[in-house]
């Protein structure tokens, strides 16, 4: 690591693969369609990845994150983020291009988006089971049927089944918690399905998407598909949810040492919202932090340093806040490896990894997006 | 607006220009170096508008961003960020293409840079005179002279001046605290540099940096040079501040509305972290809020919505809390347009601006980054 200059974000991919490599087998164990969501690393090289665990099926946030991925031959790709009917004409040439699935939760947007499709359009509905973010209430079968009844008018629409994301479960902090949250979501999911089947929508499949929930837990029953996304790299967060290991976390950033302040036990590093992002959390003993700190060793880093974090980011600056003994350790001009609180929102602002095996790893926002596995000249040369 | 069809970051040029031509024109009043920080916008085509109103000197926080800013023919930039000996070849590359300045607070790292440049090189000292971010202490003038003379010993660096960022600006909330605030710490410039005089460290400069303070105050006895750089667009903090008025909002995100959620006065918007950063701020009545809100008017936006604010976001959504009456206009399919909370942070995430004429303006992460002003075809077409 000794010829890095500057902040960078690093990828363990031996991690990444075995954090893919586990989840797959699970879902595979459990009977469930394993669709990762690929929001969290948004690179084509790291969607490549997946395919070598047999990965066909994924998810997306957005139409342009979907053309990219299309663009690199995924051919079943649901975009899990409510349709905008105005993004219709892009939606129509993604849906000639392979499967496509969409999200719904009004018949006004499944109007809007018409019927006459290239090819057959999975879609669904989006159950709001207590997150309260959006989608239809669980318990709200009138305005559930409404948007089923509309899905099935409409000629190349496929009233596919019923999606949630259970965000509440990233407020727990123990997996007896979680294992509570998580399977009254799916109680209300089952409950929601049965209302509509008793309506006549019959055989609709159930999607659910946390990663808490997907990492810790082996309770599935009734649903049909799994999409969660931030596992491939883990962070902080889910390390204190309780749902990762830290030798699960593949995703990092470098950081120089550009100062040091002895007397208040803190050294600034090149490293801030622009690197990490403003993401923060607050720790079991009540810190607010933007990441947890490691120290190099061989090709990657080390552990946890204790007593160590982030304690505050402006746009290119963070103020690392340590113990005394390991203040007496750093140099300027050291790198210091910052474990990111959400990887997911650290990952978006880079336009590239580099692999710890010396490859570099592209981002829907690197230059020209003409890569593939180039190799990073700043990166161990 | 009605082209629009998917999160946009706006920029209404016409502000932007008056922004810029009010702060220029009030640093010549005060015989006041203006040396703007580009960080804020990170584009070269919103730099070439600050060239209209004679601006020759910036500011910019890194070495990327100083070869960016470089290329497009800026020939005296300096890089208000501790220097990190690390990217010593890129710095004096730069050093051979205009004047350059650096910023650095321990006598190790100046050793570290070397002395025989391509070029003379002005040198910063970096002071803290009590935001506890980094630089040397206002009152330490030991370590501030063992810097200086380390300065000094090497050919090719000119020891140039004190440099501060005054960030507890940020904290005021009256023009009376903001000028409380500011003049302690000019006070304190001046007295670390009264300090360096009598140590025969003669004649040198004072920089300061935060866009309050420059933006709402007029006193800046002993002052060479101001370095602000949000005052170009501004933003949801400088207006709780009071250091610009609404009208001055001059970057902002379009977003479509994708649910509407009437029993809780929500809206859904496409329009998350990733559009907007996690850059959060509490307001005088205690609420926490991600930006605010207006309706589009014309070519741009209209004023901010009473009542209402972006409450929540996660990676794309956005979740706008407001009255029932507004609710009650709202459609699916509409765009909301957002006050970002921060707006160097949120313009950070964008690769490209839609300029309210029609014009697309660039960003250090354009694809490519050939662009000039190209036709934003999404926009007014």
């Amino acid at each position: 690591m000794r010829d890095l200059e500057k902040p960078t974000l690093l990828l363990d991919e031996s991690r990444a693969r075995l954090n893919i490599q586990r989840m797959a087998e699970k879902a595979r164990r459990l009977g469930l369609r394993f669709r990762p969501h690929f929001k969290t690393h948004q690179s084509r090289d790291v969607g490549r990845l997946f395919r070598e665990f047999g990965v066909e099926a994924i998810t997306v946030s957005s139409v342009d994150m979907a053309r990219y991925f299309s663009e690199d031959g995924w051919r079943d790709i649901l975009i899990a983020f409510p349709a905008n009917a105005r993004e219709k004409d892009e939606i129509r040439r993604l849906a000639g291009a392979g499967r496509l699935g969409l999200l719904v939760e009004s018949p006004e947007v499944v109007r809007r988006l018409g019927g006459d499709w290239p090819a057959p359009v999975d879609v669904w509905i989006k159950i709001d089971t207590g997150y309260h973010r959006t989608g239809i209430g669980w318990d709200d079968v009138e305005a559930a049927a409404a948007v089923a009844g509309e899905v099935q008018a409409l000629a190349g629409l496929r009233l596919k089944g019923l999606l949630t994301h259970n965000g509440l479960t990233y407020g727990t902090r123990s997996t007896a918690d979680l294992r509570t949250v998580h399977g009254e979501s799916l109680r209300r999911m089952r409950a929601a399905r049965a209302a509509l089947s008793e309506r006549g929508f019959k055989g609709l499949e159930i999607s659910v998407g946390d990663t808490p929930s997907c990492k810790a837990l082996e309770e599935f029953d009734g649903v049909a598909e799994i999409r969660p996304g931030n596992f491939v790299f883990h962070d902080v967060m889910q390390l204190e949810i309780g749902s990762c290991g830290e030798e699960e976390i593949a995703a990092a950033v470098a950081c120089p040492v550009v100062a040091l302040h002895p007397k208040r036990n803190e050294a600034v590093i090149h490293g801030g919202a622009i690197h990490l992002s403003k993401e923060c959390l607050k720790t079991r003993d009540g810190q607010v932090i933007f990441g947890r700190v490691c120290l190099p060793e061989g090709d990657g880093w080390g552990k946890v340093l204790p007593g160590s974090s982030v304690a505050a980011a402006s746009q290119e600056h963070g103020i690392v806040r340590t113990t005394p003994e390991i203040m007496g350790r750093l140099r300027i001009g050291d790198f210091l490896i910052i474990l990111p609180v959400h990887s997911c929102l650290t990952v978006n602002l880079w336009q590239e990894y580099a692999g710890l095996g010396g490859a570099a790893f592209d981002t829907m926002r690197s230059p020209g997006r003409a890569a593939g596995n180039r190799r990073n000249p700043a990166w161990r040369t």
